[in-house]
């Protein structure tokens, strides 16, 4: 009933704003599979060049050949692949392909490269890229919250001073289109979102995802604690919460019943944002539904400090969300920087997932994440930007912060290099080990028969900022793009099999 | 005598290789003041628009006016300001100036800012950019040795694998237009450059400088001891690298006699590259000659380690220094990370200045440098990009960096802010503090009457990686630039009133 109730309005919000796009004109993606066509030439696509990628957390993997890719299902997946050919022709006849099927190729002086997997980014934060000051909780006062709030509501102190406040939908129209496009723009093939507590605008992101193509979980933030949110920018009740929880997450469903290219994730914010009953109830959500849960975990030590007086029948922050039943094997814990050594063994035990934001942590002084030890004790790892914690809605920019934090802690510890995280195992966090932490272990972050055409095209050439002087082998071209890349060397982006992005 | 023979051999070299560019087929810059014409509206600019820069280490000021340039002595001086002025016509009207002055407009969304200044680059190594491993030592021996020996020898190890090694010379030219080239892209006005063993190169790097405009400091690194240095990559002996060392001098000084341009910078590359006969001749030529020094210092606990067994007499690294004359009030020493309470007290007694160089100091793992321990002992502090130590050849990303390293320092002792290098202090160090660690204090780093026009042209528009959305304040438009801003957001770039360098 709750459901129902949530649709129609949501029906009548979205007529009644003349900013709302219409689903209906935009194409099916992917077709539906009730008009499932009959496969033909124009639902195969040959990928040859070179492919680069981090098959394993010590292991760049570099080899020429051509993948034959399928999207008649509407998914866009690899169903074959050759390697070690050097010339189109070679390929498409070991590949049983008619010459009819158009061949993409990549750039001789670029590559293939698995999209990238931002396992922890919040949409509504984009505009604030570049703007924080203090630490969390001040930064979440002075910045976060009035950015958040400014998409649904005029009440926002982003409007405090304005003479005529602009409609906030057609903001988050903006903003939502923004992060969407610039993320794939930087190889983001895959983006677990946060939006806001207000469910049309979640609706809308994840509308916006769907049409533009970009892989998205999208949760509507959960914030039904009347003491600790700000009096503009809170859930009404429990009940309010949790029916604008299941709102949301009807209304993605319906979007996709697939779940394959937009879902729903459970987003119970972070534990002071909630109540002991919302987490309850969030956690019976998650079990009934299935669906994957995100949340923050462990950020900062005056925040952890605030869990502990917040919830002081639970044994850890940790135990805060294990008590709820919201540690599970489909749980993101963005950041995770101050686990105790009992806390990881419960997550691992759980295995639930971490989304590592060493730009924000960083930038926000939360801390140095333990990744290497996380990863030793068996909790699998990917990396968020954490827009706009994170000052880069780059996930490129996050693998050299990871590095760099690594880095810090091997020094930190007496040159102690078993915490490091060179280069190929951050790149393979960003790919594979977010696969893995978005629950798409298999499907996403490679090139092996199966897995989706979730790829960017890598060009080394002179528009970009990588200065290749051409007695660089492989291996070194790809640490200076590591190190230097930008969107300026994103030359193309598809999402299952889809063309979603182009460098202009 | 010696000085004759150098130059009479390199005359001879410039004839003998084809690659070597002439100088007398490139523009004079600055005009000889032998040539002096007589001031004339041709020499005369007006730049209108917004300024923004950071005349204090806690102030970014940000204001509409414009500035009288004066070139006719070739120097390219802003000769007067006004404020507060909207209007073009008003400007020049004010400024007193004939309407047939070219004006120079800022883009409406963008602003004048002072030219970088890179207080610490090694030219030869800009193709190692991203190419690191190890910690300071081994990356010495395994990227960056091999690399700068490969600009003047066939012997380097760059060419062991080579069936027909490059012409070295070749590719010096090609390396250090790059290096030039691209820094002015990212701004930087100013660099001072750490070259080879190599006269000749040495050389060709300062002759580019000088014909493509950037304002350098160029000096040829001592290497003299025959044990640390590696057999392929040394002076021969201490008389060889005190010979070489005047050569480079003389040349350079020969090139632009003024040394406002281009000069000639002594340079102890670092202790236990030297011997104490070469540091006690190094700083007698500075002593005489009033030349400015560079070294590296205090960057790795190792390399400290070592220095102090080679150099057991001394009571510290910069004891070293201090004992053979190096620290002076010209003396910029390159990271200084591991300083003792009683090197900085030295330090500042001398007035010597530091070059900070973050990005470096993080990927190699050498430490974190006490950028605000250092500055409160009064010690005058820069940035250095460190190229290709740090990964990057944008002192922009070294303004990051120098945050993020503040940031962590901040939060190991538990959130002491006292110890955070706000993004405001980081701009300042990148150009009003690099300037007086160049010793051109009031010459560069801002705007007021007497300075040198050396600016770059900063536009958030949409060719770059900055979204603004138009609701944001010009000190939230500054720190969204610093955040994300890259050479996309550099539009044009002068020096000493020179156009040298444009957005493709």
């Amino acid at each position: 009933m709750m459901f129902l109730t949530a649709v129609v309005l949501l029906a009548a919000a979205a007529t009644a704003h003349p900013w709302h796009p219409e689903a209906s004109s935009w194409p099916a993606f992917p077709p539906s599979s009730g008009s499932n066509s009959s496969s033909n030439d124009k639902t195969q696509q040959v990928f040859f060049g070179r492919f680069i990628s981090a098959p394993g957390p010590n292991e760049l993997s570099i080899k020429t050949g051509a993948v034959l890719v399928t999207s008649s299902d509407g998914r866009g997946t690899i169903e074959a692949a050759v390697w070690d050919v050097q010339d189109v022709q070679s390929a498409t006849s070991q590949l049983g392909v008619s010459s009819e099927v158009p061949v993409v190729q990549a750039a001789d002086d670029g590559f293939f490269f698995p999209g990238f997997i931002d396992a922890h980014i919040h949409a509504p934060q984009y505009p604030n890229l570049g703007l924080f000051e203090g630490t969390l909780l001040e930064w979440l006062e002075k910045y976060t919250f009035p950015m958040e709030s400014s998409l649904s509501t005029t009440e926002s102190p982003m409007y405090a001073n304005a003479t005529t406040p602009p409609d906030p939908y057609a903001r988050a129209l903006e903003v939502y289109t923004g992060v969407i496009k610039t993320t794939l723009s930087y190889g983001t093939t895959t983006a677990s979102y946060y939006a806001t507590i207000d469910v049309e605008t979640t609706n809308l992101l994840a509308q916006l995802a769907y049409s533009i193509g970009q892989r998205a979980y999208v949760g509507r933030t959960c914030q039904d604690n009347q003491e600790y949110n700000p009096s503009y920018y809170k859930d009404e009740s429990t009940e309010d919460a949790i029916n604008k929880t299941w709102a949301s997450i009807k209304y993605i469903q319906n979007l996709d019943p697939s779940g394959e290219l937009v879902a729903p994730i459970v987003t119970p914010r972070f534990a002071p944002s909630c109540t002991n009953e919302s987490l309850t109830e969030l956690g019976k959500i998650a079990n009934e539904t299935g669906l994957r849960l995100q949340m923050h975990m462990d950020e900062n030590v005056k925040e952890v400090a605030l869990v502990a007086e917040m919830y002081p029948e639970s044994k850890s922050y940790a135990g805060v969300y294990d008590d709820h039943g919201l540690l599970t094997n489909r749980s993101i814990l963005g950041h995770a920087v101050h686990l105790t050594d009992e806390e990881m063994d419960l997550v691992a035990a759980r295995e639930a997932k971490v989304a590592h934001c060493p730009a924000s942590n960083s930038a926000l002084g939360s801390g140095l994440a333990q990744v290497r030890k996380m990863m030793s004790k068996g909790i699998v790892v990917g990396l968020g930007t954490d827009t706009a914690g994170g000052y880069s809605p780059s996930i490129l920019e996050t693998v050299r912060q990871a590095f760099l934090v690594g880095r810090t802690l091997s020094y930190l510890d007496n040159d102690n290099r078993s915490l490091d995280v060179p280069t190929t195992m951050a790149l393979y966090l960003g790919t594979m080990g977010g696969a893995k932490v978005v629950s798409m272990d298999g499907k996403l972050g490679g090139f092996e028969a199966g897995m989706l055409w979730d790829v960017q095209e890598i060009v080394l050439d002179k528009t970009g900022p990588v200065d290749i002087f051409g007695w660089e082998t492989w291996n070194e071209r790809v640490s200076k793009w590591v190190w230097n890349g930008n969107n300026q060397n994103v030359n193309r982006v598809w999402v299952g099999g889809r063309l979603v992005s182009e460098r202009s």
